[in-house]
């Protein structure tokens, strides 16, 4: 039995890996390293993941435990490792619509959007102008959340009856959009009523106790 | 047999999934979508793909030709869709390497790197300042370019011995290095080295002659 080990930090988008652990019922270690500690930059973790993001995924029996990074493929591959789970879809096209949800969220939503609210400092390296680059992110983050919204009308889950990885992503954003001070429970009740199912889930439950995060 | 219709700009990284396309052999429409002539924010192609970004494809029998968009998605789709054509490994391991390499690219080097050059407007209203964004954005993606060099030290492609659309991905940026002005050929030998066997290959020089772009 291989042993898994995952670095995350609270609240960021590690949540979602976090979840799928939690989802699959499967013994792990964690460690946390805090990024509003700076803990991503000690050697300690650089020695982990050179990049010094989170999440990392340490495996005993892929790659000599050489940690995969990039929330997406670590999700990927713990729901291909554990088919059974059905966590993401395996026919073709949902799954690339898994991967194209993922995706926009991995890049777009998370890099251009939130990345630029929470960290401006790394766009500019006036702090004067830091600001400016932060209030352009909310609202590039408002037109991200509201697109989500709408994409939710009408469906169970994001990728339509079944839940997915895909909402335990989701849930990332949601956080994070009530932590830039959005209104998502009064404006962006389809999202919401997602959440709130994603949520309701006991292993969604746990990761979030364990993480010591606040959704709302 | 079903049709295909990508829609693209040149030299956007809607070109990794224009060579995937080559690669397969298959039939296959196109329309240019020119983003320096502001054609992605015109109705006909918000119809497409309402974010307005490249790359979409539509594929007659999925989802009532309703695009597919993000680029890892696209290339998995199509990976998967013709498995003899071994674009991407079919192994859960090597596939989920291959997602954390797309998904870093996409993400943190497209979105927070040349992105920040090529846009710096999209990430600060005052045009006053969008050149420290650009500044500090070509910082980013030279740091970007050279963990690609040292990851690629020692290996025939990005996965190891066998060519995938990883190595087509690479020589979107490779193209945007040189683009941006970085001595890719000079500093960066064992990027250059891979990107001149990507190059070599008759599918990307199709797709590379056909999009009219340069690579260096």
């Amino acid at each position: 039995m291989p042993s898994y080990h995952l670095y995350y930090s609270p609240g960021a988008c590690s949540l979602a890996p976090h979840i799928a652990l939690e989802e699959l019922g499967i013994a792990y270690e964690t460690t946390r390293v805090t990024i509003a500690e700076g803990l991503n930059t000690r050697p300690e973790y650089l020695a982990v993941n050179p990049r010094g993001r989170v999440p990392a995924l340490a495996i005993s029996d892929v790659d000599g435990g050489k940690a995969l990074t990039e929330a997406m493929a670590i999700m990927i591959l713990l729901a291909r490792r554990f088919p059974q789970a059905q966590l993401l879809p395996e026919d073709t096209v949902q799954f690339a619509r898994a991967v194209e949800w993922m995706g926009w969220l991995g890049s777009t939503l998370h890099q251009t959007g939130v990345r630029t609210v929470f960290r401006p400092e790394r766009f500019v390296s006036d702090p004067a102008v830091a600001d400016k680059v932060a209030e352009k992110g909310r609202e590039m983050v408002r037109s991200g959340v509201a697109d989500i919204d709408s994409r939710l009308e009408g469906k169970d889950w994001a990728l339509g009856e079944r839940y997915s990885l895909v909402d335990a992503y989701l849930l990332v954003f949601f956080r994070w959009g009530n932590r830039i001070g959005l209104p998502m429970r009064s404006q962006f009740p389809e999202f919401t009523r997602v959440m709130d199912a994603v949520r309701a889930r006991p292993a969604v439950q746990r990761a979030v106790e364990q993480e010591g995060i606040q959704i709302e």
